[in-house]
């Protein structure tokens, strides 16, 4: 019997099992620098550990996004060794702060199973949670999974789709700083809750061509190993040809660019939805807009953003590229992402 | 309104103007690390802290042209992101070493302007501070670009050209270490202060070819944004028709080759002038030659060198390379950086 | 008379000679970081600290892997600056666990010459110790080079091979840890020492392209630096034309798939031998297999598998390709590692 992990197939998953990943990691500085190297990220909460001290964090705090990813990596050989496409994300909730030093592990519970009308391959619901050394949970989210089946004649369990909210309730959001320090000079915009209105559309200008070595390198670094974005060899017979470049990597990068228009929404505080629309090949090149789609006063001092993060390739992002007439993510949109921003008012 | 950031032109850059730079950031191992990894650094001061704490530094310090190029990005936004040119250096200075753990904050100030014969463009000198967390002066640096006019018709300020030396006084180098147990076996060479005369070439033989990947992980470990080096698809139609890599990634790898010649130089002291002669693209292999300008002792134990680091491309360095009959630069000459080091005597 | 190192060729060998190397290195948090995310590392004991530290470290580990390649690095400028081909490893072995903080010096003996019978060359045998700031031996191995001759007429010295064991005697690996909590879930595989057979190979399956940034990178993080890996100039005349990856770098991609069916094997204790069978460029795609040789129970609670580690490139590492009917390595065949690996029983 092969000692190499199988992975498990959409039969293996049933409503209410929960898996224990593996690889406790340890975040430290070195992973913060590999960060910022690697996505270009710069708000100042995450940078400078002085401005962090300042506005209510212990130390420099590791970017939610970071820990989000590595959570993600832990989950790969256990829920979608086998899948064919990561289609969503949801309640996305980051309660914990992680640090230097804290070691994280992961819990993924199945939350639904439904079969795919073709026989061959269904949709997995899972809800991962993070935790750190104490036990604390860090951070949750649930992504949905269309998984092969490991035979096609197997009977199909029944469906269970979750509830899932369409948005994080900001009532969840209270964990955010309470941003007693923050010097607007130092995080490099005067833009702050005030300034922002629903709806309110914003080009982040710039661009980011990924490499091979970059997004390889950045995928290690979260652990995760899923096939397609490593092995060239192998991809060559694939659909695309060549390697996939994970989906975090282009989360993480337009995020990066999103400070330039939105530099005092530092602290992501909850994950509403994401989609990639549309594969990202190394040699494109990313831009980003975002979309102001709500708001909420969370303290005297501190809003939440509820903002759209659209990333594009090879394009002007000040077209705003999201969907054609049909209705379809437009050519070149690559992510749409839904998320809640802690903005000083 | 635009709430990206526009940058600032010509026309926004007054004499005695002060620009407080965005996003403090906090020097780690990690970056160490990192800059060993990309740079080929090997100066024992910088790479061994029993090293570093027997020769009078406090903890594994960072070397000062990763402080430097950290300072240097966090002005890109406000100095130079509608630059044509960065034309050149001067009066670089290291008084206080920078420490893992250290959080860098800058400060800029308009000493010069003058715009150009053309009307389009005009010349910006910057003296560029950089503090760590107790406000300590670590670095400082003059700087001078050409920058875009936002329009051709404003009229042209008064000029004013600073008077810059073009070397710092040796007497102003004395934060030099002691170099009380200097292990030349450890260091990798035995030449040490004496050996070096005025005049004297050194060809470091070694070469360095640079990927695209390496260059923008660098660039983005410094929050250095400018926009030339990232994005290849608005790069297809700029001069070069590429990327172009940034400057201090040839200034970093230049000074690390000359480890091969000058391996007891490890302590920049001071910034005498740098000219950044000609582009470097992915897939030039670097070289590097230096040539002893002057010397300085400081004291019993340490001596000061002016060096002439010069970088070539896809040629040999023995060649020493530099102008031709013209007076201008030769071809694939791409640095002319001329600095202090320390020597133990 | 140059000031750039000449590196030593076969004549300046003699056997009793002891060399001492430069650039003492910190390794620290920042390594870790970086060597995951190079080779895509996951071993949960030099991935999480909780897991170290819960099964007999002091605190979260480096790699041995990577120390290794430290201190081979700094060998390079004194041994191998001139080699022709680095023929084989034995006797590697580990005492003490490196940490983050630890600075690593290396001193080799020469203990084996012998002239090819071309009369250009010859093979050099170094035995290399690695030393922790306290001056105790973390490592040591033997490695064996073919070096040039200075001077192709000067005299053959007397013939001088060390006599080396083909295996390091399980008996000397008693510093293995005691592994006093080893969860199977966080470590990734269900499988333990008993779960091995003395001839089992196991299919690691995964495959790793490996760019060019990404070898340089890893080689410059362990400060090696030997031309043929950073110089794509002068590499267009050698035999190949381009850029040869560094042995360490496919060792440690191949141990790091291996993680796929050995996820328990998580300690290096020993390396037996090792050759380097075949050139790896940029591009090539990595699989690696093992087969397991030999079995010894070090405790109650652990044991050693003697492991033969083989990469190969662009085919199915589920062929167990290794020598062709010719007793020759197989086409692709790039390593041939022996070791011996602590695993819980």
């Amino acid at each position: 019997m092969t000692k190499s992990n199988p992975g498990n197939f959409f039969e293996d998953f049933h409503v209410g099992m929960e898996i224990h990943h593996a690889t406790p990691l340890t975040l430290t500085t070195g992973d913060i620098s590999l960060y910022r190297a690697l996505t270009g990220s710069r708000h100042a909460l995450f940078s400078g550990e002085t401005f962090a001290a300042a506005n209510g964090f212990e130390a420099l705090p590791i970017d939610p996004l970071l820990a989000f990813h590595v959570v993600f990596g832990k989950t790969v050989p256990d829920i979608s060794l086998n899948a064919v496409a990561n289609l969503g994300y949801a309640e996305g909730r980051f309660p914990v702060p992680v640090y230097p030093g804290d070691t994280l592990t992961a819990i993924s519970e199945v939350i639904g199973v439904k079969q795919n009308s073709n026989g061959k391959t269904g949709v997995v619901y899972v809800r991962t949670r993070g935790f750190n050394q104490r036990g604390e949970e860090a951070l949750s989210y649930v992504r949905w999974v269309m998984v092969n089946k490991r035979d096609p004649s197997s009977p199909a369990p029944e469906t269970v789709i979750p509830d899932l909210p369409k948005v994080v309730d900001p009532a969840g959001l209270k964990h955010a700083r309470a941003y007693a320090d923050w010097n607007t000079t130092l995080s490099g915009s005067p833009h702050l809750f005030d300034a922002y209105e629903i709806d309110e559309k914003i080009n982040h200008v710039d661009g980011m061509t990924v490499e091979e070595a970059e997004h390889q390198i950045a995928t290690r670094l979260y652990q995760n190993t899923a096939k397609v974005h490593f092995d060239a060899h192998a991809q060559k017979d694939s659909r695309f040809g060549k390697r996939l470049i994970y989906g975090g990597v282009v989360i993480s990068i337009a995020r990066a660019l999103s400070f330039n228009g939105l530099a005092n929404a530092a602290e992501l505080l909850a994950i509403n939805g994401g989609t990639h629309t549309g594969p990202l090949f190394a040699g494109d090149t990313i831009y980003a807009w975002s979309e102001v789609l709500d708001k909420a006063e969370l303290s005297d001092t501190v809003g939440a953003l509820r903002l759209r993060l659209v990333a594009v390739k090879d394009q002007d992002p000040g077209a705003f590229a999201l969907r054609g007439e049909d209705g379809k993510y437009a050519p070149g949109v690559c992510l749409d992402f839904d998320y809640w921003a802690a903005v000083p008012r």
